[in-house]
């Protein structure tokens, strides 16, 4: 599975497709290895107790020496959120461009890794050699600034990566997107195309962040009393919006939520962000302005129980409160999972007396999305023309949608390739095949570990979550094995002790008589008697309560 | 807070205003009590382990000898999912239309209830007197056959419930509702309107049933090979429209899914589906067919992973399977907290080859809602002319904006009484207040177990899923306290023993060292000593992991 000799091209994910999340993807010309991105992801309700999911890196520390740097194409957190704890084992230089390269220190210097990493700012201007491969950029439109798509010029061939990306031709600030230099890389020939599919079941185009602007403007001038609005932190053009409206509608502007106060900061530092002069204020300041004076521009739109937004819900600012006939606007469409959150959040604005603007970007104005809808996919594979296509950046229908769009504009069916993390498709002579897999898969951070939770810990949490847990106590004389004291139950998470002591106790007296009937056979085995406590105890707690508590034996010997 | 001794009238929910689920209210009348409806709803993520939440009947308990009896609107789970759990407690004569109580009582039979509960079959022309009570009904559309609007006559005035419902006017096998009567109802005086409120965020009007079996037979007509429909077991007219489309196609129907096959059979013994003779096929049977001639109707629309459609996408029949060029239709619109489950089996039947029909009902023309959009609600609310308005059946928000239809077709907003569960409306020679709060709130079902697990057993299966247990046992001297035996650490679901060693001895040495510490000042005072071991071990365990594990330290004298 390794290449071979002869030198060939290899593309591979090892995270991202078949998956929402925890991009990162490898182009590999011979020994020189390039990696793009090293996203996190959030784990689903299975996977109790973790914080977060970064990629399996085995291939990269199998082949550190030919690791030659990481391209980052923009700063979010499925792209950027895996780097800290992938620099912990593996020291790689960071290309990115400069808001990108900001959002990433951020976080290098929560990890102490900032000294030890080289950064190297690029733009759409750049090309950096990277051993036998040419890396050059253009810019791309997204709900982030400062978003690149990536161009690696290998002795095999062009090959591209979208980065994510819409086609929004009325950017705010007027950031625009590379569409000329698209053109011309894709005239002058694209070997294979990796390109974004979060919105690939979308059909349509993608309206422009501008009409979101539009939307918050009318509201701004609208309101008559206090205006709350949040949204992504990492949405500056979404900010430059809020921050405009508020200007032209005379108020001042609160910032809430660290990551809002986190992002305005570097944003506006590196000139990503026009804050006009004396707009912002403090939330103890609030009291010097009359309420139609005042907006506040928070986090918390997916209804992140410990963010801005659920906090003002519940009332939990001391200097800064939602009241009756204020406007609050969640600028976000919920993410599938967040919706009874964010559903809770409205109750509370309601039950507050707000007039509150929720619900789908589509339907209120208040939010669009950053990815491109089916025609934008068809028009960036129209601008690529690439002889081979590898859909990425999502799960298998999207890929498949965006396999599909990929044919009826014109690509060979037989040149797209659906893969999975680890799936490797190999370049040689003009040519491209699947070559087996490399490892790839999920490393589970779990407060300071990173990847040392697995399976059966898992599992134990799980059992431990549904029914809870009873330990079983129980002395026994080392000489003929008569209990000497005990069994002592203690029950966590199965049932409330007080309400069951018919239960325990009748639990205990099966305990005991399971070990008197093994006495004579089995003494010292422990396994078998641990086994027989079990086994019966559990089969009358399941017959009595329908419930599967863990049951722990614990037996000593004096 | 009891009604005084001049009788009056008293309305309340006990289940189903601010959440969605485990419907029930009460309206009483002096010592009259009748209840509708007992439903149950699921658990959040939040209540581990928890199976149902049933409504908390402490009052009707208190009160049994007033309960007259219960009127069940329809036979959907937030409806009716509670009788059981709710019958074990209080004996209460049933009144329901045929549909209903022929799904009531599969239920009443597993809980071997059947026999001693009174069921009374009722219908839109019945009329009965619950003490001083006369209750009487109105057809409504929904997405189940045989739903009741209830009208209860009292001496203080006439009060109206819903039920569930919208205005179909071309239903499915011509069961339509009772305009005329609703209108009459109204014109004759309406008290208190009690209406539902699942859909009072959707402006509109709800498209008619009839236009998804336009959907579905088109879809039928176009499949060249097996077709795959996953709908809601209880929607009988779908299934109906189903049924018609495989009849039109010369198809024959495999029913898969326990719920499909008993919904099928009680509703076609009670002559509410027709299906054409010799139409039904076992799986067995399939192979004797062409593939385009057969349709398979199956549970699991909502993605539940021990459902047939989730089974069907994993290739789990031994005699039916999906195949690439087979068409699969989600005829049903993702509840908030399915889609995920509902994405990944879209995914393994892409996999498969199929082609998928999936989303919003609403762009795939293959669901559309049963319950009222605002133009509905306005209707419901024109024609009863309620002179008071109670919202029900829905989240905060839903009862707000119901108000807000309220109000804008003429209700005063003084006689709009937004109300949670428990709270009492009370009505007195022709006007109502507010009138104080019973008891109402969550009975949580775990195994056989009916309101047994509280919020400390709860709290503990939160803990242990997070983070796991450690159990730390020490044997002690009872002459001096010295350690005799241990510390033997067991470790569930906080780390991995094998590769957390040397994390395991040194907890160990600090539980040691915490007792000889102890053993001077503190020596028998257990209670100490486990608060000792679990501070230091929670401690240096957090510095390590940045973990909390649940300690338990058992401390054995001898």
């Amino acid at each position: 599975m390794q290449p071979s000799n002869e030198p060939t091209l290899s593309i591979f994910a090892l995270g991202g497709v078949q998956e929402i999340g925890k991009n990162m993807y490898v182009i590999q010309y011979g020994n020189d290895i390039v990696v793009v991105d090293c996203g996190s992801k959030f784990p689903d309700e299975s996977l109790l107790g973790i914080d977060l999911i970064v990629p399996d890196i085995t291939y990269l520390l199998d082949n550190r020496d030919h690791i030659r740097g990481m391209i980052v194409t923009h700063g979010h957190e499925d792209h950027i959120g895996g780097i800290p704890y992938i620099l912990k084992q593996l020291n790689i230089p960071i290309y990115a461009s400069r808001l990108t390269l900001g959002l990433i220190e951020g976080k290098l210097r929560e990890h102490g890794l900032l000294g030890s990493t080289k950064r190297i700012p690029v733009d759409s201007k750049s090309s950096v050699k990277l051993g036998s491969i040419i890396v050059s950029f253009f810019k791309t439109n997204h709900s982030i600034p400062d978003c690149l798509g990536v161009v690696f010029d290998t002795p095999e061939g062009r090959v591209v990566h979208t980065g994510d990306f819409k086609f929004d031709l009325t950017p705010v600030n007027q950031q625009y997107a590379d569409l000329h230099k698209m053109a011309e890389i894709g005239q002058s020939g694209v070997l294979a195309l990796l390109s974004e599919s979060t919105n690939a079941e979308r059909p349509g185009f993608t309206p422009s962040e501008r009409l979101v602007g539009e939307s918050i403007e009318e509201a701004f001038f609208k309101a008559r009393q206090k205006i709350f609005i949040a949204t992504f932190a990492s949405n500056v053009h979404r900010l430059q919006q809020v921050i405009d409206a508020t200007h032209k509608t005379n108020r001042r502007l609160v910032l809430l939520g660290r990551s809002m106060i986190n992002v305005v900061t570097i944003a506006a530092e590196l000139g990503y962000l026009n804050v006009p002069d004396g707009i912002l204020i403090e939330p103890g300041d609030t009291h010097r302005y009359a309420s139609h004076q005042i907006a506040v521009l928070c986090t918390g739109s997916q209804g992140e129980p410990m963010a801005a937004l659920s906090r003002l819900s519940r009332s939990d600012y001391r200097q800064l409160s939602v009241e009756a006939g204020d406007t609050v606007i969640l600028s976000a469409t919920p993410i599938p999972g967040n919706e009874r959150n964010v559903s809770r959040i409205v109750d509370h604005l309601y039950q507050l007396g707000a007039k509150v603007i929720y619900g789908s970007g589509s339907v209120t104005g208040m939010h669009v999305s950053g990815h491109a809808s089916q025609e934008e996919l068809k028009l960036m594979l129209t601008l690529m023309k690439p002889r081979y296509f590898i859909p990425i950046h999502g799960e298998y229908r999207m890929l498949y949608l965006h396999g599909q769009l990929a044919e009826q504009v014109g690509v060979e069916p037989a040149n797209i390739f659906l893969v999975g993390n680890g799936d490797v498709v190999e370049f040689s002579a003009g040519s491209a095949r699947k070559a087996g897999k490399f490892p790839a898969g999920s490393t589970l951070v779990d407060g300071l570990g990173i990847g040392d939770v697995g399976n059966i810990v898992l599992r134990d949490r799980k059992l431990l979550s549904e029914d809870g847990l009873l330990i079983v106590v129980v002395t026994l004389s080392k000489h003929d094995g008569a209990v000497l004291s005990g069994p002592d139950l203690i029950s966590r998470g199965f049932v409330y002790v007080r309400e069951s002591e018919g239960l325990l106790e009748e639990a205990g007296r099966i305990a005991v008589s399971t070990l008197n009937q093994m006495k004579g056979e089995q003494a010292g085995q422990w396994n078998a008697m641990k086994t027989g406590i079990k086994d019966a105890i559990g089969k009358f707690l399941y017959a009595q309560t329908k419930r599967r508590p863990m049951i722990l034996p614990i037996i000593m010997e004096v």
